[in-house]
């Protein structure tokens, strides 16, 4: 547990005040072209603006300089897990994302479908990008044909198209190991390797994924797409201390996707049933609403902002960005005693993906100082009161803002 | 010790040049209202708008963000040890206060005094608040009824009111453990707890302390009010790398209250006679001028503007700032080669008590980059040159201003 989190954890005090953490995902931009306009300067945002206007703002570094975090680490950070310290492996959080739950000693692994030659050739690495219900189909039948291997129980989830996990479960009192080179060599025209055990708590495991492999083709050689299984991304189960016990706060998770919700749960928030499809945002609101009075502390998720710009779609971010924008009221009306708005990491159009770029950080609040911001961009958060900031700062923030916090030392 | 402190340690050097690090103690404000002036920003103060003028500024977080420091970790922070490192608790930091020396092995305890009733149940746990005389007089009656217990010498001393500090001598070689539970309950209507050793090495002082509990109320019971004693805080003595030896400096504490005077005597400086009560800022401008030629370092302590902060009175803060201001210009006639001016945590009149707010740092020297800064406000200081920096850097760049490191590597 890195030094401020064990910190803020003896100071934590209950109180009546709440906290609402909105994650407006890769939502830091840049421009197109020298001097232009970022996204968020792009969009239209009055009430966003308004926010600003009585708001600190900062920007917020997720992992370290320079470094682009994936969405697990940009995440962590914001809840105050050092992400180089609390290291989550892809599988346990596809897993946990469907609502698998984990258990110390498991290990979970991403897989892939693919299509292999009668030689065991890959022919391609993603079976043809199956339909979600082929995928069912599939599952359904390894998951008859492999449920247990040498005594472990084994258990397969389906995810979507080609993608699939797999969990094998730990005896009681024991661990698996994770340490397991990849079946999948990244390239085609060549076989699946095999599974090579990195130290000896991971031997089991890697039996377990080669005897998977095997049985798995056998089960499926009839298919003439869908005839492989390709592993990489091993997890054994993190050990993260509880974000309730760490704050003492109650937690809610609101949102849709699978692997913030994934997070969420890792660390312990309850993750609240939010109606509809996609970044179902009115269900959002709604599920915020109800569950107000239930919870200290709310982790709003907002996806598009972030999908828009892996797609490199400016406008289109600039409108998820103001669709936020029109919700805002919404969240306003519960009159949260601390509000910020953050993201977990930048994805500027322009580059199509997540980027190392600070996120602007907004924190509204009875007990700040204000800045002379105007708007919640880039360019005013880095002018802002909070300065330049590890994500790991921002949870500190926000329970002192809430006088969450006693006082360190006399 | 703090890898910064260990470094600049092997870099300084002696010179002529002089420091004066002045503390005003809680500066650090809030305003009242959105868009209002902080007490900083409300004070007319016409010498250290001129200071800042020729000064850089910057911001400091004590202690970590969104943690508000108490005044030991904030001073030491200041003085470059890192508070999360260095722990001083009350018990010690009592002791030193009122100029007792503490060894390695020793344990010094911060005492109540209590009424109890014939079932040594507690009415009253401070006892009636009583007079400083009256208290004076009871530790007299305690010294002569408890000078040692099993072999292990006891000193009581007299604090203030109902406070006393109790310190149990290590014999030579050994430690006494202070880990020990309360006996104060921190309530009334039931009895004082026995105190239980946490650890081995905390046996023999919990012995102690029961066994004080026992005979102060022997010696104590024919007193109607000031009949019973309640412990909690009980404190091993910290090991300190010396203030001196780290930066090759000699080093003066001119403060008046003893937990600053106590707290530079742990770190090693020499604690200067200040003349007057309170605050006594003439007697401490005094001291300044008298000593100036003795040392290298002065850490120079403003109280008043943290204790206006605690009462909650904006306009008395505000008072002692252009108090502090009116004094600024003897200060400057003494020309240090660097003077800082620095807060050792806010305390915003708006909460009433300590606060995570970062605090301003103006630094003048002949070597800064000077700022376009034209007061010493909150708002000028996040505009600085200096950033947004923790406690502990403090010193360091001091010390570089005052051309006392030497270059790190070749």
């Amino acid at each position: 547990m890195s030094d401020l989190l064990e910190t803020v954890r003896g100071l934590a005090k209950k109180t009546e005040s709440k906290i609402l953490m909105v994650v407006l995902d890769g939502v830091g931009g840049l421009p197109l072209t020298p001097g232009g306009d970022t996204e968020l300067a792009a969009a239209r945002t009055p009430n966003l603006d308004a926010l600003a206007q009585e708001s600190q703002l900062g920007l917020v570094e997720l992992v370290g300089a320079g470094l682009t975090p994936g969405s697990g680490p940009g995440h962590l950070s914001l809840f105050g897990y050092d992400p180089l310290k609390y290291v989550v492996g892809r599988g346990a959080l596809s897993a946990v994302g469907i609502g698998v739950k984990l258990n110390s000693g498991d290990v979970a692994v991403r897989g892939n479908f693919a299509t292999l030659d009668p030689n065991r050739l890959i022919l391609d690495r993603r079976a043809g990008r199956p339909s979600d219900e082929k995928n069912v189909e599939i599952v359904t039948r390894l998951r008859a044909a492999i449920s247990e291997i040498d005594g472990i129980p084994v258990e397969i989830y389906t995810e979507s198209e080609h993608r699939f996990v797999v969990v094998f479960r730990a005896p009681e009192g024991q661990t698996l190991g994770a340490n397991i080179s990849d079946v999948d060599p990244q390239g085609t025209g060549v076989q699946p390797m095999t599974a090579v055990p990195g130290d000896p708590s991971s031997d089991r495991t890697a039996a377990l994924v080669n005897a998977f492999v095997a049985r798995a083709e056998i089960a499926l050689r009839d298919e003439p797409q869908v005839n492989g299984v390709l592993f990489r991304g091993y997890s054994d189960v993190p050990h993260f201390p509880s974000f309730a016990d760490a704050y003492g706060l109650t937690a809610a998770c609101i949102a849709s996707y699978p692997m913030y919700k994934g997070l969420a749960s890792l660390v312990g928030m309850d993750v609240l049933h939010v109606e509809g499809h996609e970044d179902a945002l009115d269900g959002k609101v709604q599920a915020l609403r109800e569950n107000w009075a239930k919870y200290d502390f709310f982790y709003f998720h907002v996806k598009k902002t972030d999908s828009t710009g892996e797609d490199g779609d400016f406008a289109e971010k600039v409108h998820k960005i103001e669709l936020f924008d029109e919700l805002l009221p919404q969240l306003l009306e519960l009159r949260p005693d601390v509000l910020a708005i953050v993201g977990d990491h930048s994805t500027p159009s322009k580059l199509r993906s997540h980027s190392w770029h600070p996120v602007p950080l907004l924190i509204r609040s009875e007990y700040g100082r204000w800045d002379h911001a105007a708007r919640y961009t880039e360019e005013e958060a880095q002018r802002g009161s909070l300065g330049l900031r590890k994500g790991t700062d921002v949870m500190p923030l926000l329970m002192a803002n809430a006088l969450k916090l006693n006082k360190y030392g006399a």
